[in-house]
């Protein structure tokens, strides 16, 4: 189960690693948006392996094909159908797991939840499945920015090294794109390419933060109670394999402050109602506010090692593992357009849950007709 | 939208602070779970404001009724139907915030999403929507303590004020409630009691952070993509009010881990199979590991304060709101019930679908009969 | 489990017939809708008890307390929690079903599926529960009116009396209501009446058929695989007490139908596209066609009867049960509130889900905007 | 939206009849059951076109690839997800349907609910999506068929031409499979296939009603309220292509029935209590009762017609439209394998809630265990 994401605009997957491949069944998006193979092409290549030194150097063939939902060059309302066949599978390099439980991956739970399950290369816990959601992300985020959302993400943390970013709104893609590490502070992000380098050749893995914004969301999106935007954010974003930890606006600092010093008052912004700081990230109530909304996931280090671990076999016999496939020693750089897929998905979702709900005229003329 | 909770143990909540009342529908309990409503009233205790001195001194009747889906003091597998009726609402306390909009308050946003709103005292946006959940909470907690599995919170943080707990597993529900601010560090606590009398005194308020602990989970429950325990987790608890930031297991310091160190490796343990450390808090590749769950929330300091802060009005004009009422200087020694009934709802609804997925005999022995 | 409606209107009711009462939570309504309880009782004494001869004499009070989701006297986009008291229980007068499985009710397969059940006048499977969807249909109805849809039930057939009604779109509420049997041909509702009166003095009780039509639902509501607006109908029908069947347009007559003969031919209609028959009852391909929806019911004879009926015991052993409650000779007068507020619901939810999904301007204009 | 059925055994479908194919994602089916490309062979087999003479001569590919959720030969808990090519298209046969409005398609509702529609063949709304559902549901039939449970269904009429089936129960599938029609009835299908064949001649088509009967669904399936067995066969009967109507059990005729006549009796069957007679069709309260569940439905003739029918182009000038496509005569013999699918969905998804929810052991014993 729990194979579906979403209320609204639903993204079903199906696949595994080192079957025939993946497809993917999204399921919602309003006709009428010009969509095309290339529309996806940018943001797969963002999450592709062996897209520079720093991550995996495992190839996997992520030409996806489009089966329906779009005709002579527009969605047409019914669902999109993409998908992506494997290629580079390698099925020898993953033998060894078959009987072994890799520290840090899902082969003990898969085993403990089915009773057994497919050994090849993590089967349906692999991360190949984000490819999916990658797709279903750039589809959504080509919905939200003719709306004139802009989402963008990129890494603030490795280990040690935190980049500085003065004004999250204001970091370009460009920024983004400039170094394979995915970091706008160019400083930074040379001293992380180090830092990668270094534990990839110690047969080692590091962790980091990744910073996702949100720019141009209108107030009035997410819903007052169990749905609201921040927790289906953290859902999504949970979801992500290797997220342990999420946090919007202040995040965990608001746990030192006192209400005088954290609240943001409310002034007036030209033609709207604003805050002056947005220690809120953008949302109040569970409902977006205008302002941008400004969330951080923290990602742990690769679990997969090629130096020996202690482990145990499936009849519980201690013994050792050494991962020999081809990982990532960090995952930031590719997770930066997951996580972003990830947001648009939730953001679309809430945009169609307001059109459902709204009620005035203006709210109307504001923001459903601006898809037009 | 989005007032209901759960896809197997759904949890519906109507209702606003200072109508008549509240009513919860909770819908998919098994059927035979002996229930009256002292089960539920331990928690809805801990949830009472007025319980202490460091907590709100605005009085609530918090006595529920069950209607129904309770029949000859079991459950009969027909939806239990929980109200709540609201009697000291004091209106007159709220009156300023009609037309003016409170900073750190879901205000402003109401009035963007629905073009108007219940004033009175935050209407649907009032956390004490959050009786609702406990009473749910604590039907689930009641079925999980059969199955052997028992959860608990505490509040580790306030301010600066941290506790010491060298094994979150060895807390007990006594040390929780042996002080008003329901840590279990005695020392911290007293700390903790001072601040929070200090930033009340100074008509200020203080954030803080909960740890929720879950033991005794079997290994196998979660799904492995978009269900993953920690997201369902993680948005069970960003649904509640003021929780800015989730985070399991080693959370956000696995960004400065190196895989080597971050991983837990798997042990024999007696009759199972364990890991050695609980780094991962309990779930891999979403799905439990047997291992405690352990997560933490981060609280922010109350948005209500009496002292005047500057925001603006509707049409957008300058001024000031002090918040009259009577508002908890720090959230977390009420916010331990809701945490623990948010975790325990996952469970629970998570219990239900091992039950349908389940395959093997042995599993079904194991534990759907625990529940006879 | 199932005590939900609707994908984007959601209906949730909790409640027995012998317990305190019932409660019913609608998210989902717009906000902006003048709402009060004066809005719910009409369609709620169109279904109450005692309302005429032939009905049953029990007394319910039906007197709905809304408790959320309207302020000031118009919805606000929150959840709309209506409850209603239960006061003439008269408990003793269902003693003898504990043990004896009543012919026809779901005395039987709640105690296989639940292993013991609420024995007092049906519990939870009492057609009181309907009272929660009346009240839920009466919102859906006031918000379809606003568009122009107008939905009106009445009663086509009883036994072997049936109504002539040449033009199901002519028909007026006035003549509905007309008769206490709510038959708009008043030549066969004399009949009826008559007929129902004679099974009564007999201890026993008739079947007949409800004509169900909606006009003015515009073209392209529905979904054109799993949701199709004619299978939302008929499980929102079936889901009611006592339907053995369900068709729309020519329904079961198209068997015996060819296509040349059954085919509606698309004409134009002044300003819009339209056909000059009606045989696809206003659906095509799962989605509305302009054209009216017209559906037909068929409801059993009432199960319980006061004359004695040979049964068994739980324990399996032969025996007679007459139920000497006050009940229905004939369920139809009253199944027409019912069955037009399933409809309502539907229409509704399907409403929201077009306006989820629209996508070029003029469509908005001409719907969208018609609710302001 | 409406792509997805089901709420524990979800089956996701997307592709169109003219595009490269149609894949299918199938959540929530337990693991460990044995499944090859064969189970799913015999049913895609009677679906096909092209089997007979009476039915489309049409050829399509309808051989399935398994990409996921199969190991090792056995289904391993993760999603099934089944692709199927397009080969023979032929989409000159379909372009009149670009411009003109077919009667009885779904031509005109596409682009009144869409703006514009895929026009080759029908798109999203070509039957050929049933193929599918034809997989899931052999998927579902073999886990029934574990728990004991056979689903079988049969052509009851065509035109004026009825089958004598004394006894449902005892049809055999060799007696279904005996004639193209899959009449078990021997005369009545000789008279069917020349009535099928006049038609054809005449370049029209035919009606007709297909019964479908489960033997061996344990009392206690279903839900009381909206999920009533009843209401979720009738929803999912009426999602597939050109069913006009539902009834089960004495179905319509319980309209003309009096309840002394209509009541069946409970009675004590050696090990089980059991109804004497049949007339509620296995189900009462919308819940299983150990009877078998017997429903029919009525197909209307097929809408396609060689000869010509007027109707007007998009821009409504008056037209005529002969589709020259190969189509069936009489959509029941292929109606019979849909209608048994989308039977065996909605009983494994109360199986499936069935196990979430019970509580006894002894029903666990009975039911949960006997799956292994």
């Amino acid at each position: 189960m729990g194979n579906t994401f979403g209320h609204l605009f639903r993204v079903t997957t199906g696949g595994v690693s080192h079957g025939p491949g993946y497809a993917v069944i999204i399921d919602g998006c309003p006709p009428g948006l010009p969509l095309s193979v290339e529309d996806l092409l940018p943001d797969l290549r963002r999450r592709r392996p062996g897209q520079s030194k720093i991550v995996t150097q495992r190839k996997e063939d992520d030409a996806p094909e489009i089966w329906s939902g779009v005709f002579e060059g527009h969605t047409d309302g019914t669902p999109i159908t993409i998908l992506f066949r494997n290629t580079d599978q390698r099925s020898p390099d993953y033998g060894d797991i078959k009987d072994k439980y890799r520290p840090g991956h899902a082969d003990f739970t898969f085993d403990a939840k089915y009773g057994f399950r497919d050994y090849r290369g993590g089967g349906r816990s692999s991360a190949r499945e984000t490819i999916c959601r990658v797709a279903a992300g750039a589809i959504a985020k080509k919905l939200l920015a003719r709306l004139g959302i802009r989402i963008l993400g990129y890494v603030k943390q490795v280990g040690d090294v935190y980049a500085n970013i003065p004004d999250p709104t204001a970091v370009t893609l460009e920024q983004v794109e400039a170094t394979p590490v995915r970091c706008p502070d160019a400083v930074a992000a040379a001293r992380m390419i180090d830092l990668i380098d270094e534990v990839r050749k110690d047969q080692d893995s590091i962790g980091g933060v990744s910073e996702l914004v949100a720019v141009g969301v209108p107030p009035g999106w997410g819903e007052p109670v169990f749905d609201k935007l921040k927790a289906d954010l953290a859902k999504a974003l949970l979801s992500l394999p290797a997220v342990m930890a999420f946090e919007y606006g202040a995040g965990f600092a608001v746990a030192s402050a006192r209400g005088s010093a954290n609240n943001d008052v409310f002034v007036r912004k030209e033609e709207r109602i604003g805050t002056s700081t947005n220690r809120h990230g953008g949302m109040l109530g569970g409902i977006s506010s205008g302002e941008p909304i400004v969330c951080r996931v923290a990602i742990k280090p690769t679990s997969s090692l090629s130096r020996p671990q202690s482990t145990v076999t499936r009849a519980g016999e201690p013994t050792e593992i050494a991962t020999r496939g081809r990982h990532d020693p960090c995952l930031l750089p590719r997770f930066v357009p997951m996580g972003e897929a990830m947001m648009a998905l939730v953001l679309v979702d809430h945009w169609l849950r307001w059109r459902a709900q709204c009620s005035t005229e203006e709210t109307n003329r504001a923001t459903v007709h601006r898809l037009q």
